[in-house]
């Protein structure tokens, strides 16, 4: 481990089982290495348009308004958000866990917008009868869940929240920065107005951009807006024009990433969406048969997992950080402690992309055996691949 | 040129004179593919506070609030007006050129925010006097200039703003992404409060990132804020507290950007910045050289001019974006055409980093010979490497 500039860097080669980033497919890191070219290079212009194709395949969606943000996840989040509210609006969220408090925190910053929270158990879904009858009592302009929350590893249902919203001119906006291109996500056929993403989960790219998507109707609410959008950086129309048919110039894109990002899409379809989700629940099933064979409790609650962020309760006395690290410094394998007041109590095991293998399914629960002296844990796994 | 997706990318290998980005040396290339690590990895931990380390020496500076920001160059522009901006404060923009006017229009996104526009004509800097006086008459938060517009080609005089900046407690913010580490910009020296650039530029980084420092005078006023900043994902007291020793998590770092923008800036110093200073003026003054024996014009006023972007009036009756697209296909040469109303009519050459050469110079002016039939151009640049 150096970082002596005369040497170069000489990063250790960890198997990435945090929910994020994952494992890169050599194919990408290909990618990656292409001659750089100018962002109003032709053909880095078809390059925009071609992956918005694939976007579009894997949001299962027919927006035109489909593209890439320049900047982390969490800027899809912000994006979304604060395109869609103006002074005087009221935006529902639900809220069981970091990621959807954060959702409240970046509200909260809006001026003149009122926050409504629906709260939620950690650990647990937020309760659809409270969100329907949240939007029916504050009449938002939108509701705001998380699709699946790597803090706890719970999936959020989606099904009749659109219809819900859509009654009452709210948007539904969806975080799926750690399932799409995992977990089933159909955003047309659920009605979800504002869908984004994060590149390096489930889609297995570098960490960096975060995948968008906006319906027509979402699009008309932000281009009707009274007041302008409170950021230029993340202003969705601007997005809009550069990747639409006019390639509007409004920032200079990261080009490398996007190669990258158009390949790791590639190979989302090549595999195929439904071959890609039933691989991230068959390793996620592994991975709990595993864990529940060393007498370990999820800290999801059953019929409520998500398939790409396995969490686990830490027995009473271990120190959650300690093993990671020890799983880390011994095996190269990087898995997530908690999060918030959870941080030492409970791992995050991601399941996510080219991360999510039966070698390294195996690996993490090797690895957890040993630390914790709890055996029996890669035969249930094992066991489940039959 | 092909996006087949089971062909992969086949990016055209451009020599790239454009003002960003410019052409990555194969030893950023070699960092971008060190394998990948999680953000919350020791390793990466290690690699932050080594780059904050470099990137202090490039900025020149000693302020403890010096990293970068997951975005383009851009989202240095917002973040260093929206953290320092609140309602009620008066912000003073110099503004003579297509980057200044994008700080004017971000700042009147701000709710509650008085711009106050000192103009300049493109091709010149904004007058001094102008500056000075309207900061003793408005008496505003911020002075925000650009150090060299990348539009026009000039480079704004940057001695005494500050004097006048502190005598008055307003901060100082300074664009430097078309300069950091191509042209001199002591930022200690020069007292600038909050000085920004992007990774693509001077740099030789891809593109993708936003360098960032911020003095202890405007930590504190950031700091003191009565409102949140309006933003989460660019407040820069998030981000100092994850590029702090504590690393407090805030969103998941572009990890491999980082490890190539680190090898970028460890190359900065190899060189050493009086050294890379001079040659970038030593290629700006050849490419000069070459464009007069051509009879044609520097849009920049002589005595202004900023040597990371030579420009260049087109000859009445020529379409500069004809002859943009003819380098591109013909030579696989990257130039600019103008911005904004001047985008037919000029040309925008950058002289930056690794693409910074003695062939690239040459090659430009040939292919500018060629085009425009306008011999004597390399003649004459050859000259002035004598």
């Amino acid at each position: 481990m150096s970082l002596n500039s005369s040497e170069g860097c000489h990063a250790p080669q960890r198997v990435l089982m945090a929910p994020g980033p994952s494992n890169v497919h050599p194919r990408v890191i290909q990618a990656l290495i292409d001659p750089l070219v100018g962002h109003k290079d032709p053909y880095f212009l078809d390059l925009l348009e071609a992956t918005a194709g694939l976007l579009r395949r894997v949001f299962q969606t027919s927006n035109a308004a489909t593209f890439v943000l320049p900047a982390s996840g969490g800027s899809g989040m912000e994006a979304s958000l604060i395109n869609v509210l103006e002074p005087g609006d009221t935006v529902v969220i639900g809220a069981a866990g970091f990621f959807a408090q954060r959702m409240v925190e970046i509200c909260e910053r809006l001026h003149g917008v009122n926050v409504v929270v629906v709260p939620g158990e950690w650990g647990s879904p937020v309760a659809q009868d409270a969100l329907l009858e949240a939007v029916r009592e504050h009449r938002p302009k939108a509701l705001a869940v998380v699709h699946g929350e790597t803090s706890t590893g719970v999936e959020q249902p989606l099904a009749s929240l659109a219809e819900a919203c859509h009654a009452s001119s709210a948007l539904l906006i969806v975080d799926a920065v750690a399932t799409l291109g995992g977990v089933r996500l159909p955003v047309d056929q659920l009605g979800i107005d504002v869908c984004f993403s994060g590149s390096q989960k489930c889609l297995s790219a570098p960490p960096g951009l975060a995948p968008i998507t906006v319906s027509e109707r979402a699009m008309q609410v932000i281009e009707e807006r009274r007041t302008p959008v409170q950021s230029w950086y993340l202003d969705l129309g601007l997005h809009a024009r550069l990747w639409g048919p006019q390639h509007s110039y409004h920032h200079t894109s990261p080009v490398l990433n996007l190669y990258a990002l158009h390949e790791a899409l590639a190979l989302v379809l090549d595999e195929g969406l439904e071959a890609r989700f039933a691989r991230h629940c068959q390793h996620a099933a592994a991975l709990g048969a595993g864990i529940e064979a060393m007498g370990l409790r999820q800290f999801a609650a059953k019929g409520h997992r998500v398939p790409s962020v396995v969490t686990v309760v830490a027995p009473g006395g271990t120190s959650a950080l300690a093993v990671r690290r020890q799983l880390l410094e011994e095996l190269n394998i990087e898995i997530s402690a908690g999060l918030g007041d959870q941080q030492d109590r409970m791992w995050r095991i991601g399941v996510m992309g080219h991360s999510a293998q039966r070698a390294n399914v195996m690996l993490v629960l090797e690895g957890l055996s040993q630390a914790l002296d709890r055996p029996g844990a890669t035969a249930a796994a094992a066991a489940t691949y039959q």
